[in-house]
């Protein structure tokens, strides 16, 4: 069988109600940033819509995500697309990060959001994420951009990269394309 | 063995010299938006480095990609750079879309540079470009974003996709992190 | 008396209903790129809320501005913008450009909305436009962008600037500042 | 005589050798944030080229303008851009924020580069800067965008307005208009 190998599963595949979502072309270099590998153990924290860990899910059988979002009802739409998308690979818990996480390892790490707890999820993956594993962070606040940032440089994170993308997508309005704007995204990552 | 899956070659692996390149984050929505299978036929025209071939061919070996650049030294550039990657699976020939391509069928059309020949390409892919296949366009001008989305519809494709992207990377200026923008580059796509 | 001597009405002053408005940066780099003199005569043409309008007017009692606006409701909301400001050198016209602009001459022209009709008013800034006046034109669609662009030059118009625009305001939500995007603007202007 | 009345210095009539320069569409919306009268006192801290002071200038010949820099070749640079428009409204000063400022009071205060000071330059706000009297700081790195609007809120001023504005100018290419980007900015802007 041929199976699509990219990352970008189309926004409107996806139940979204009123939780927000990390828009497609921003989902796909969040992959690519998270340099995922085809047996990643991943955590997702502040899950949303579920469209991150739905996205790294779907990239091959053996990766296994765990998604933690302490939003009842985001977590119920968590695994409502969960259940769309037939995915055996994604674990979903209703909590909080760090205290409501398992005590387990991790190879990659993506925070879309913190809840205010960003320096207790540093501490909490000097234990549970691997030497060598990734770490990306999507902010829309400058505040939370200037606290990861900080972060990534205390805890002797390397590689750090800062990436500001700005999309906009062409709506098409009487046959002509005007352009509508995302909003901008800091993908900030680096490597434990 | 495990490998990466997911696309975002590092800028720096290519070697550069005075060709423009795609990106890396340009380079991975590309891919997605191209929406690649593990054995697709890929026709990447206006190579430049050869970034864009290198980064589709990477992705699976059953994957073939042919490269058609009409620049002498972009064309030696592109075969130092399949060189480097070790790669079996890209074709590199030197000539002009669409005169010098070869009379064989493509799944997927990447145009990184049309050399003002946008409408010829369209006839072109008329006969070469499957049903259903896809067809993708990095512009970074306004007269080629505006020609290459009216053909797209007048040659009646499907699911036209419009998306501005603008990139900027963090550079460690003095300790701060200093934003420097990447020009903006429209990302068109259509499926036939 | 003392004044502001500067364009950069808030937002928030203008009446705005349903209409599209140019907000606050675009309106002030509008009025810079239109080269505005403390005695110019502007036409502006589509006028959504009146806001290009009354930030011309505001500039010098000296200036004179008519708006066009062919849709009833935003004529209407203009009137009203013009009474809020109390302005009496602005005068608004309910009709379409160019069948109902009067035989009068103007040293500035801004084109907010074209309705289509872009070749229609090159040909009457031939007669109406002075020379060496300057015209600038606001749009968000890839082909609007594309059709004045050539008009410009077709019609031998020099200076010609193509600046795109794209401003993103920080939003307080829960004492972080949250960044959320404008559309993209294109400002492109040309001489006469 | 009639007179331009709105801001906007083509960049290229300024002498710029390498100092970093703000460019036009910047600088326009940087003179409406700070909210420029007649006859306004304003400080220019950290003056690059000098061109954001010439602009300031050049609105009134009411309007007094102290710049200060403590790079010796930028400081030149300014004397010279300063000659180069004949302006007798603008005082330059060879010296660091806050030690060398003068002791007076001014009306408005615009920060293009703080040199690490930050802090000290709002303790001397507290003394220098009148009641009501706006501070604009343009940033390009996330520290400064971060401290200066922390700082602002700490300080207490109000009307805090965060504005990233990100710029591309067409340049003709063979006929074509290839879009270039600038680097983005943050305009930052208060009331005390």
């Amino acid at each position: 069988m041929i199976n699509r190998i990219v990352p970008g599963i189309d926004d409107d595949k996806f139940i979204r109600e009123k939780a927000p979502m990390t828009k497609n072309e921003v989902r796909v270099v969040t992959c690519s940033k998270l340099n995922i590998e085809s047996d990643s153990r991943i955590l997702d924290i502040g899950g949303g819509t579920g469209s991150t860990s739905i996205e790294f899910a779907s990239l091959s059988p053996e990766i296994r995500v765990t998604v933690i979002e302490r939003n009842r009802d985001s977590y119920e739409l968590i695994l409502k697309n969960i259940d769309k998308f037939c995915l055996g690979n994604v674990r979903a818990i209703h909590g909080k990060a760090c205290g409501d996480l398992p005590e387990e390892e991790f190879d990659r790490v993506f925070i879309g959001g913190s809840g205010g707890n960003m320096e207790d999820i540093f501490k909490w993956m000097e234990i549970h994420l691997v030497d060598g594993g990734t770490v990306v962070s999507n902010t829309v606040t400058i505040e939370n951009l200037f606290v990861f940032t900080k972060l990534l440089k205390e805890y002797g994170y390397s590689d750090i990269d800062v990436t500001q993308m700005s999309v906009s997508k062409g709506k098409n309005v009487a046959n002509l394309t005007m352009m509508i704007a995302n909003n901008p995204i800091y993908i900030v990552s680096g490597r434990k």
